[in-house]
Order: C-alpha cells, then structure tokens, then sequence
C-alpha cells in the first residue's frame, strides 16, 4: 500500500475543494486574555456534516471508480465518519452501509439516515466491528473506506493543517508554537503531522486523548502499538474510543511532541465555556484540544497555539445538561 | 448633530480594527441544498461580547475625551448593547453604569458584570429607561452612549456590511440579491443600509422583526415612526423590543426594500437548525433573519442572500429547551 504524504495532501486540497468547507479560522479576544497567549481555533465543527471527517471521506469515495461506485461502500465507525461517509457516497451517486456501536449518540445515527446511509448497529464491547464491516464487504463486493488507516482518508484530513497554515499566516500568526488535536485512531493527526513536518517543523505538536481511552500515549511510550487497559464505564468522548492506533497513522505521529490527556470533567468544562463564550456548539470528543488549554495542561502563555475543534455532533440531551451544569461524570453513562 | 455616513462607517472600521473580531462569512452546504440558493452567514455570534453591539459601543466609547472618560458612560439596554458598552469601557479605563430590564436573560446580566459594569435594573413595563438614564447622566455628568440613536454607533454596526461584502467577494459571490437582518432600534440595519446604498445599490435590504414587535413594519408603512398595538406577553426575542425605530436610524432605514415578521416559534426553530446543522450558537433575537428563509418568508432559490446573525447571548435554560425540543412559545414567558 502507497504511503500517505504531503504531496498526497496537496492533492487531496484540490481534490475537494468544491465539496468541502474551508471551515474558519477563530480568535476569541476573551480565550486570549484568559490564557495569556494567541490561540487559533480551527473550526471544523463548521465542517460538511460536522466533523472534520467529510474530508477524508470524500478524498477516498470521490475516487472509486464506476464499476466499485455500483457496489457501494462500507464504512464502521462511532458516528462522525458514518455520517462524512454517508454524505460523500450520495454526493457520488452510490450506496454506504455504516456499522455503528448500538451506543452512538442518537444525533449521528440519525445523521447517517438523514444522508441515505444504511446502518448496521453492533455491540461496542462484544462484537468486533472491522469483522462486521469485513463480512458485509466480502458479501456485497463494497469497497470497505475505513476510519483512518488509509493514505486518502489520512492526506484528506491533512487539507485541515493546509488551510490552518493558510489562514493563520493571514492573520499575523504565521509562526505557530503549539498545535493541540484530538486523537482516536490518528487519521486526522497523521495529517496534520505530515503537513507540519513538511511546512513547519518547529510547531509542537500535541495529541489529547481522554485520560482512560489513552492508547496513543500509551503507544508512544512504549514506542509501539498498544490498547489502554480495559475500562469500565464509558468515556463522554464517544468519537475518541478506538482501541489503538492505526497501523499507517502510527509510525506517522510518532514524531508528535507528546500526548495530553484531559479527563470527562475537563472536557465538559470546554464544552460549556465554547458554549458560553465562543459561542460555537462543539462535541466532547471534538473539545478535548480546547479542553487541554483551559485546564492548563500545556503552557500557552506568549505563545501562538492552534487547537482544532474536531466535531460538533452532540446530543441535545447531554448538551443540555453540559450548558446548564447539571453534568457530572458520575451520572452520566454513554450520552444516548 | 452629525448625520451618519458611509464615510463615517470606513472611518469607524479603522477605529475598531485592533479589537473587533472580523466575524467570519460561513456557508454551510446543508441549508444552500435545503433553500436551493446560496446563503451567506455573517457570525457577529462571533462578535467580543457575543453580539454585533460592540462595533458601536467602541466606536463611540473609544472617541471620549481624557475628561469624559473620568465621568464615565452610561447606557440602557436589554442586554448586547450593555455588555458591549461595558467591554469597551472598560478597554478604555473608563466605569460604565448599565440601565438594564429586571427581566433580562441572566446572562446578559452576568456578563454585564464580569466586563465591570455597574447594573441598574427597571420594569420594564412600568419604568423609562431613558428617564433613568438620563437622570444617572445627568448626576455624574456621565456620557449616554445610546443603543442606537448616534452616528458613531450607526457607523460603528455598519463596519459588518462592510466586512460582508468584502468577505463576499472572496467567496465568488460578490453581487447579492437580499440581505435580511433583525432590527430593534435600527442602528445596525441603519449602518448596513448606508453600507449597501453606496456599494451594492441593488441588493435588497430586509429588516425582520418578531410578529408582535412590529414597529418597523407600522413605520415603515405609514412613512412615520410608529409604535407596536400594546402587546400582552414578551417575546423570545428579548433583543428586539425597541418600542419603535430611532429618530436618527429611521430615516436612513425607509430606504429598505421591507420588513418581514417572524413567530416566536419560526425563531426558536431557526436557532434549534443554527444548533443542530450550522453548529452555532444563537440567541433568539439574533436569529430571526435565520428564521425568515427557513419559514419561506422571502423566496431565495436562486438568489444569493446574506443573513446577519447578530447575537448569540442566550440563557442555558431556554437554549436546552428550544434544542430539546421542549419549548413552546405558549410555556415560556420571558427567557429568565
């Protein structure tokens, strides 16, 4: 298999231009004063369908051919890759079949209905999902488009830190210190990684994983793949719970500066606060970037720091309860 | 008195250049395919201070003389421009007192003071904020900044058209069939009327008020200003009671092309879809020209149309509601 690259991301820019939203680039005046530093917030929340993911998605489908286009697609994810998959197969005129964990949030099932998708639903800790979407692939003939390890959904993910570097230099912040990103399986961060490496060496960046799902740190510890120990109650990033990291995505981040983990409560907190005074709507799994800054985990002061806001697909109910401070990790189980 | 002018409005763009957010023109694909026309988002959701108001309130703040800043400022208001005022104030080193409606959303009183203004809360059904106001002016020999009726506000509003426009050319849509905007007092469909009668002529201008605050729509129609029939309940909107349009906004905004009312439930529905799809937050009274595509008030298929998002300060409690799908305009009073 062809190895992701800068050149691939490049490509994969023009490759979605007319589709994709060159999602904006935000300063919040108060962020900045209550960090002491220039923060960039990359808004892929303001993404086609809510997450950063549509551009991966659309960089792979938008390239089978016609025979592949008539046997559809087959995707397995939480939610927010269902969904960019689901849209991106109806814009290219062909079928998706989404394997979904029966506990996604209701907002992201419905999300992939509402883009013609059809979904399979399993057991997030007793079924396995890869085998699932094999299966169903092997059956139908569809072209399996999987979550992250794959060179065009990884250089399509990679056109967010083409465009971030683009819009930061129009703002005078061309020179950026830190670059904070949420981690799952690393497609998204494997991009981001390939373009700073080849464009701005110097930025730091940073993965930010729930404190319990934390198999990227634990991975780059050991300097190997590795799972985080089993865990037993859910984490409220539910687009952050791959297992471990991809095998293409892997040896890409680990030139990453570090990991940092925020726990549910902090993530909760970024969620309020992107509610209240950046005034965007933002899910926990997408806040953890904006999550690691406002808890401090990181120093930002007199810096220029970059934290992308990866996804926005949140139920009303839990949302609700975040913003009204009725939130608490201890009563709330997987958002439903 | 000076007459406000499109002069006026570039020269208060390089005024607040240094503080202001230059909001960001968004597109979102979803809600182009659900109209079939292309729509063009202005997020002053995005403002400082969460609300369009700031632009005005620093516009005329920043203009004092070293001795009017030792006297202070004072200002009524339901709560953007009050928060804006006490932001700019506060940036200039000067104190503002805030004439606020006992029934304002709580947090617009809230951040009144977490920006350092002193409240003074009226009935608003009983009390003229204007008399009191003037009272406090005239006590401490204190600046009135008025919500509207002055030209350095009026021009101050205005800079977003003239962001608007140049953030539309950008995109390929530079010639723009309607732009739709709340209105209240007028100030800022008076600066963006200014705005596009000198650049963009044949664009056009809609304000669009709350069904039972309908005093731009009487005025509008009788060639004079008017007020409201006597209403007996509040509206979502708690930003756009003016009673009727301002003495100076009023005269520049009977250049309109019209005026088009919204329900109470059309708003909430708009500000549920600027949740659910578009990703952002916004208050009831800043979603209205929102809620006037979706409900098919203005036909835009086919059109490029502009839609000004004017604020975002919204109360957890009914945001919960109305996103849950728990509000009704029958059950809810005031946004508490």
């Amino acid at each position: 298999m062809r190895i992701a690259s800068y050149a691939g991301v490049q490509d994969a820019a023009r490759q979605i231009a007319r589709v994709a939203v060159r999602t904006p680039l935000i300063e919040s005046p108060a962020l900045n004063a209550r960090l002491g530093g220039r923060v960039l917030i990359k808004a892929e929340t303001l993404q086609v369908t809510g997450a950063f993911k549509f551009r991966g998605a659309y960089n792979r489908i938008s390239r089978l051919t016609a025979e592949e286009k008539g046997r559809g697609v087959v995707a397995y994810s939480s939610g927010n890759h269902a969904q960019a998959v689901a849209a991106a197969a109806r814009m290219m005129g062909t079928h998706a079949v989404i394997v979904m964990p029966a506990d996604s949030p209701k907002v992201k099932v419905a999300g992939v209905i509402a883009h013609g998708g059809e979904v399979r639903l399993y057991d997030r800790y007793t079924e396995s999902r890869e085998a699932i979407g094999a299966a169903i692939a092997a059956e139908r003939g569809s072209v399996m488009v999987p979550p992250f390890d794959d060179p065009l959904i990884i250089e399509g993910q990679g056109t967010t830190a083409l465009e971030l570097l683009d819009q930061s230099r129009a703002v005078g912040a061309a020179s950026i210190d830190h670059l904070l990103c949420g981690v799952s399986g690393g497609g998204l961060m494997a991009g981001i990684n390939l373009v700073m490496a080849a464009t701005s060496p110097h930025t730091r960046v940073f993965a930010v994983e729930p404190e319990a799902y934390d198999d990227t740190r634990l991975s780059l510890a050991a300097g190997e793949r590795r799972t985080y120990p089993p865990v037993d109650r859910p984490s409220i990033c539910d687009s952050l719970m791959s297992a471990m990291p991809g095998e293409l995505t892997f040896p890409i981040n680990r030139r990453m500066a570090g990991v940092v983990t925020v726990s549910d409560a902090e993530v909760a907190a970024a969620v309020a606060f992107a509610f209240r005074v950046l005034k965007l709507v933002v899910e926990p799994g997408g806040a953890v970037s904006l999550a690691a800054v406002l808890a401090g985990k990181l120093p930002v002061r007199d810096t220029i720091t970059a934290v992308i806001l990866s996804g926005a697909n949140v139920d009303p109910a839990l949302f609700s309860a975040i913003i009204e401070d009725r939130y608490t990790p201890e009563t709330w189980g997987t958002p439903s």
